[in-house]
């Protein structure tokens, strides 16, 4: 997408085969890139969110195990670089995905092919993810244009209005992003659409980082507390809520940023439909029930303090509890799949159950594989 | 209930016969009374909530005729002053109430006796609370002693886990509180219990007040993101969830702090009891449902930037949008009746609907007014 009127994605390499990527826990104050020299230098920028999203986690783990190889490209190095990248964080089943992917291609190589064949299998996964984002785009654009011309809107030429939760953009993946290609592409084409944007305590994903891209990229939007989207809802003001995921169980539960189970219930009961959007490496076949998913507990201090620009432009932490008070903070949620009006993939739409996704990714039926 | 070691009240008259109040939009980070001069101070206090709480509102502004009186005890005087305490805010019901009391109370007296009948009636309006919300609490409090006595409880002695959102503590009231004076009361007998505390923004009356309260008592709490009490619901985390309300409707919807309804559907959605607590005066018998409750838009700022405590230990404010991003920001919203438990009232416990609240305020049976 774009970063002022210049092209960007959010992780590359530059001139000098460098991996470079955009410190998003500086955004939306300051825009800053910086470089991952080492895989360890990878396993710091997952751990502290510099980078951040189930898909650009997944790209950041494969580049990390390119950076290992550099260093080291023996079997043993191989093994400890991702299990150290694996337990950067416990959610998102697109790091697992990325790791998997970087072992099964490496491991048969001979240790002087594999530094080479690591970037090149990195690059392509990133590559990958840009279009399958793109395809994302494109199958939810439908979906938004088919609520532009629905005879029910209030009057012709009036905005869409999708309310998205956290920030699965274009900086939770290389490009476009899940939730928000279908926004992009639609705006676009020119379909009127504004965003309402979560808020998204305690990290702010919302207010920091989508509202910063769609500012960017020029697309209507407004920032809203994380409580007030069931009353926008209750109020008729909201026709499409979309989110992205961190890991979806194969019966269609979907895990997100915490608060996403609230809106979907909100959603539910106001008839809006909900929207889930990923590529396939979101998917974990393995589990049955999203129950299951290992929910990240984060620092308390993310919901004691928050950051953010004081009066002389410097970005400083402010303390928000009263001495003594303790915090607990849970950063994920799961969905289960009842709640989900459907899916937007790579390959399409589809419900959110388990046959839902077999019939769109038909060689996981069983017999077929 | 107390500050440090003293016991004290939201508002109150000092040895001079000035009206003080705690300025609540300075804690967590300091304690701060001041005092309410003329009827206009009380407007300015209740609108940059100085002051809030439904009960503490209406009582601020019978103080703030009171006031009035003291300067200019006319007809006009009177009639101007409730206007002006009118306006302040348009959702809470307990405002019109206190000054439809004081209104009634003072226009037959000649102005001679005005000053003197204000005082004293705002002062009974300050007492009467008082007794309501210690009623609340008692009766509140039976309900957490019963969850603490159920057999189904995971173990003896675990704590009462209690979910609460914004504040209704004694700063919402003139002491004890609605929500919260349950916890209070239960707290005091000897009852385990452990208060979530949704942090509630855009205002954070729950990290910044609601916590400050329950840690002057030493009542064991953990502030946590709004969007987290779903997803404690869903891990059986939450045995109870207890607000309050500005405004309940004939037909027992509840208006309440923006956010209310995303915990009520998520406590439905989970089997987890819902009930709000509050006094009489919140009941406004003149609406049946709650959709036509007035909704209070703030200032978007309150969403755009926060105020904290930086590493110097000085409170302020910094921003938290991007450059050219917008907010919303509705104060409250509805959650309709079939979604709660039960409410809390100084009369006792009875269902959320109009039955119910008839069963308990008899005299608002037709035929018997």
């Amino acid at each position: 997408m774009q970063v002022g009127d210049a092209p960007h994605r959010s992780i590359w390499l530059d001139s000098d085969d460098r991996v470079c990527i955009i410190d998003q826990t500086r955004l939306p104050h300051v825009f800053e890139t910086c470089v991952l020299a080492t895989c360890e230098a990878a396993v710091v920028a997952i751990r502290s969110m510099q980078v951040r999203g189930a898909p650009l986690i997944g790209v950041t783990a494969a580049y990390g195990v390119a950076l290992a190889m550099r260093a080291d490209s023996s079997d043993a190095a191989l093994v400890a670089a991702c299990k150290m990248l694996l337990a950067t964080r416990p959610t998102a089943v697109n790091l697992r995905f990325a790791l998997d992917e970087m072992r099964s291609r490496l491991l048969p190589l001979s240790e002087a092919l594999r530094e080479r064949a690591a970037f090149e299998r990195a690059g392509e996964l990133a590559d990958d993810d840009r279009i399958l984002c793109r395809a994302i785009g494109e199958h939810g654009a439908l979906l938004i244009e088919k609520l532009a011309q629905s005879p029910t809107r209030r009057s012709k030429g009036e905005p869409v209005q999708i309310l998205t939760h956290c920030n699965a953009g274009w900086l939770a993946t290389v490009d476009y992003g899940t939730a928000l290609a279908p926004v992009y592409v639609a705006h676009d084409r020119g379909i009127p659409l504004h965003v309402w944007v979560d808020e998204t305590r305690p990290r702010n994903q919302g207010a920091g980082l989508t509202a910063w891209e769609l500012g960017q990229r020029g697309v209507p939007h407004t920032v809203v507390a994380d409580n007030a989207g069931g009353h926008l809802m209750q109020r008729g003001e909201v026709d499409l809520c979309i989110t992205g995921s961190d890991r979806v169980s194969a019966g269609g539960d979907v895990c997100n940023k915490i608060g996403t189970y609230l809106k979907a219930l909100a959603a539910v009961d106001n008839d809006v439909p909900f929207y889930v959007a990923f590529p396939y490496s979101t998917i974990d076949w393995d589990l049955t029930s999203g129950a299951a998913i290992p929910i990240e507990e984060r620092d308390p201090e993310e919901v004691a303090s928050i950051e953010g620009r004081n009066a002389a432009g410097e970005v400083v932490r402010v303390r928000l509890l009263p001495d003594g008070s303790q915090a607990r903070n849970p950063a994920f949620d799961v969905t289960p799949h009842h709640l989900i009006t459907g899916f937007i993939t790579e390959r399409g739409l589809c419900e959110a159950s388990a046959e839902g996704l077999l019939g769109l990714y038909t060689e996981r039926r069983s017999g077929s594989a």
